[in-house]
């Protein structure tokens, strides 16, 4: 039995961003799945498993090629029972609600902090295909993207709303971190693969949580490369 | 054994429009525990249970009075031990959150559209009173911070982010209602008791939910009067 999630990288293969590829990595951890992973690059798309999907997270587990993090997560949580990555269909329902603030409330406001460190972190040969794609997706070009006076203040504020979990509970998933947790983890990872910058400062109770999610399995995400 | 609920009125004494008390509602009838409520207005604390306190809800509990909803909530799960508000500590974690936003995302767009209804449809004696508190809680008279002309369409586009969960369950709960419907539906039972005018439109996943809420209990929420 073999797992091997094919992973997004940048210019130093071993620093891997993709929030999506984050999800799926803490899915596997989550259930104690053993897994390797295999970098590509943005452009290549003759390196992925599926060209014309052109896309990862993909996952090959014993063979069977699996595509898109919510269909990976469902595949795993289908096939290996034991550590659901919820507990409950209102844990799951609050997975999905956590992802739709994401988007609304801090990617709009993470993108523009992030985008041109990650584009300078990136493969030569990938700068070019990032800009290109992520210019025709915003409608701008990426200097006016990133150019959002208030994100670091707009971002501490959208992040402060974690606060009210988080001074309660260790993780969003209560006693122990759940899928709400990663969620909400996939994006910081995002960040903090893409630079070491401090960018904007991370509410308190936030910070702590941040620190407990780099400090599982094993240590797993604290030891993975930043740019 | 009987139990009594202070609920805030408006000048028809039917219309009890205060979240705080209608979340105290909510979970009373969520527990399946018969209570009775007591109106009372804004402005008249010796009216109230304590004086000193001066504010609802307050729950009188076989004698015992219980002050401040988060308080009487933990009461109730305490001391009522069957149908907990939240299944798991990943779920009540959830219901903080759900809390957190609608005090950055959905009081800062519904309250500007529900106060001058609300003060409208409150009893004379206690205009002022609402009128003074809010000015001052605000830093500004009544008219501008109702003066937020795209209010419907932020909390429009901030109730959206509930399609997410509700797209794909009945409830944010799951399959049933749990501690997080009734933290969401509060504010908006709020909007629904103080004025009957269309405000904005309700995304449709959320829409439905509301409908069902409504339902839940005989149809307790429905039958509430509306100003």
């Amino acid at each position: 039995m073999t797992r091997t999630l094919y992973d997004l990288a940048l210019a130093d293969e071993a620093v891997r961003p993709s929030p999506y590829c984050w999800l799926v990595k803490f899915a596997l951890l989550h259930k104690g799945l053993k897994f390797e992973t295999r970098a590509v690059g943005f452009a290549d798309k003759a390196k992925y498993p599926d060209p014309a999907y052109g896309k990862v997270p993909v996952l090959i587990d014993d063979g069977v090629m699996v595509k898109d993090s919510p269909v990976i997560l469902e595949h795993l949580d289908r096939k290996y029972r034991e550590r659901p990555l919820a507990a409950t269909a209102g844990e799951r329902a609050s997975a999905a609600f956590y992802g739709a603030w994401l988007a609304s409330a801090i990617y709009p406001a993470l993108g523009p902090l992030i985008m041109l460190p990650l584009i300078a972190a990136a493969a030569s040969e990938d700068r070019d295909y990032i800009r290109r794609t992520r210019e025709a997706r915003f409608g701008k070009t990426l200097e006016e993207y990133a150019n959002v006076p208030d994100a670091a203040q707009r971002l501490e504020s959208a992040l402060a709303a974690l606060a009210a979990p988080l001074g309660a509970y260790d993780f969003l998933g209560g006693r122990e971190a759940n899928l709400c947790d990663y969620v909400v983890m996939s994006p910081l990872m995002w960040r903090r693969s893409a630079t070491s910058a401090e960018l904007y400062e991370t509410p308190k109770p936030v910070a702590a949580w941040q620190e407990r999610m780099l400090d599982l399995f094993g240590g797993y995400a604290r030891a993975a490369k930043r740019a």
